[in-house]
């Protein structure tokens, strides 16, 4: 169990539920399309958003964009502790640094004096990437993965400076591109840290690819009772990154949000267009939040049987198409019908779950 | 270490490669089609095919699309135990069933005795959604997921059935729609017999949540080291199995093949078209089978620091694009010219990695 932190309204760590966030990629003092980004995330599921700070303006950006949204803002610092400072006046809800790199430990102390003051969590965020060359930190416990215990190493450099300045209000991230370093450097830290941890593996990749790596590995932690909140990175529009984090959750049994489709992989057997069909669902489902199991099988062998946890579904035969609920049989109906149909006990369904 | 089988030309198990699997969705009596999609699949690194045999004509056409493509031929059988005989008469190289809807043990009796005569291999599969209602086996070892024990039970009765009648050229599958399910019951058949395991998240969904879903279940089984072959199910061209296997094969530390792209998901500091970049990278490099790591990095906070282990990579900066190679800076040039001087650079590389 890890400790409980608040980022501006939201709880993390302590039990809450698993927090889903992303990064704008909008310029930062662009304040109207930094704004809209926002709310397209919100409306997408985001409940934390980070925004990247490489220069004053964007940090007194924040103010106006903080008026205009609904969720928490994290500030992401790199290099300079007066854009820290300077965010943290502006009513950033938490500070992400990289201890490592903003220069010596008076600033950063700094960064902890304003931070206390103005009662908001840092995360303190180690990439595999950018690792100091003289680690001193002894661990006790360690892990196979070299990298994994340079990166937890310096962390734990960084947490003690914390700690003995009297600052526990921490996140932790330990971010790598490669999911076994990420993987063992999160297990390591849990053994002798509560801080609640952010998860991801860091320049995960494309749409595609880096879903794959970002499902790999925050899967494994996350079925393993690992993370308290998480982002899926990928260089992609940061709306398909909310829609990523929300079914590895659910996946890996750690928070039921929205639409799972469950689908044939179609094969000589299919007796209606499968993929056309689960496409065309998982679009029109995409942003429901209430959890809602749908399945779309090719023929008999598989549905409705291998589909009986479904809440609906469809399934094709020789002459008809079948839909059912809860695994029993409701309609058989004309193929040529048969998406229509679906779709409207879909739509009933939806609207039932919403009252 | 699992026991070692041959299927056709390759084997599996026993400290072999994990072997990649996809299945046909044409007519399988259509040789003309079954056979050009198998030999797309084989283009994009597909190692045995896997081609539902719904009746005779199917089992028969095994013979002539054998004859046209080089990999093995799986066929995948229900209900029917006499096409199961056909299909090995016609040199199907590996039989899958589940022995629990081929009507009686005297039919799988039968199967057992062809596959024998014909020295091939026979997949048991058993899937959550189509388990007997009355299994008698009792389990040693349980797992906390009833489902789970479920179809071990049941597998386990099919087993000793085949064991009983001297079959032990076998490989196993235990598939399910939910990651939970899969994950306990290959951990626990794992404890108790050596047969080779193919993977599989069965009626995983579309190409992005069964991407998802693949990716976590398969991932959590292979980082633990278990799988032997492996099938990613998805709703979308069999093709988008091929890549997200071997995507999740590397990512999971289980075998290097082809390329991975390590980019970061943009921010306001992004100085070049990562996200453009990455994509059209990822889609020219699609079917390459050496390993390659290629990093797109939008600034100087993450590049080429954090992409230090890229075998090749760019990086934006203020005023002009970064190419690297293996940590070092090779090039600085025009952001106008970036791309091109960089795919250029690329395509050198995998020449030379070909040579």
């Amino acid at each position: 169990m890890t400790k409980e932190i608040k980022i501006g309204g939201i709880k993390i760590g302590g039990g809450n539920l698993i927090r889903v966030q992303s990064m704008t990629n909008t310029d930062t003092k662009n304040i109207k399309s930094t704004v809209a980004q926002i709310k397209r995330l919100e409306k997408a599921g985001c409940e934390i958003i980070r925004i990247s700070i490489p220069d004053k303006e964007s940090a007194e950006a924040i103010k106006e964009i903080k008026k205009k949204i609904n969720i928490p803002v994290v500030a992401d610092i790199h290099f300079d502790h007066t854009l820290a400072i300077l965010s943290i006046k502006n009513g950033a809800d938490k500070i992400r640094i990289n201890p490592g790199n903003i220069g010596s430990e008076e600033k950063v102390l700094e960064i902890i004096k304003e931070a206390k003051k103005a009662k908001i969590p840092v995360r303190i965020g180690v990439n595999a990437g950018s690792l100091k060359k003289d680690i001193k930190y002894n661990l006790q416990i360690k892990s196979n993965n070299e990298t994994a215990n340079k990166m937890v190493a310096s962390l734990m450099e960084h947490l003690e400076f914390f700690e003995k300045n009297d600052f526990f209000d921490i996140v932790i991230s330990l971010k790598s591109a490669d999911v076994n370093e990420t993987v063992e450097a999160y297990r390591l830290i849990s053994k002798v840290r509560d801080y609640p941890l952010h998860l991801g593996i860091t320049e995960a990749g494309t749409e595609k690819s880096g879903l794959i790596k970002s499902a790999v590995g925050l899967g494994i932690l996350l079925y393993e009772g690992l993370g308290d909140t998480i982002r899926v990175s990928l260089s992609a529009a940061p709306e398909e990154e909310i829609f990523a984090a929300y079914r590895i959750l659910d996946v890996a049994g750690r928070r039921k949000h929205g639409v799972e489709i469950i689908s044939c992989p179609t094969c000589a057997r299919t007796e209606i267009d499968v993929i056309k069909l689960a496409k065309k669902i998982e679009q029109k489902t995409k942003y429901i939040k209430i959890p809602l199991k749908i399945a779309i099988m090719g023929c008999v062998v598989n549905g409705p049987g291998e589909a009986k946890e479904a809440d609906i579904g469809i399934t094709g035969s020789k002459n008809f198409g079948v839909i059912f609920k809860n695994g029993k049989i409701i309609k058989k109906v004309p193929k040529n019908k048969v998406m229509k149909i679906f779709e409207k006990e879909l739509e009933n369904m939806i609207k039932e779950n919403k009252r």
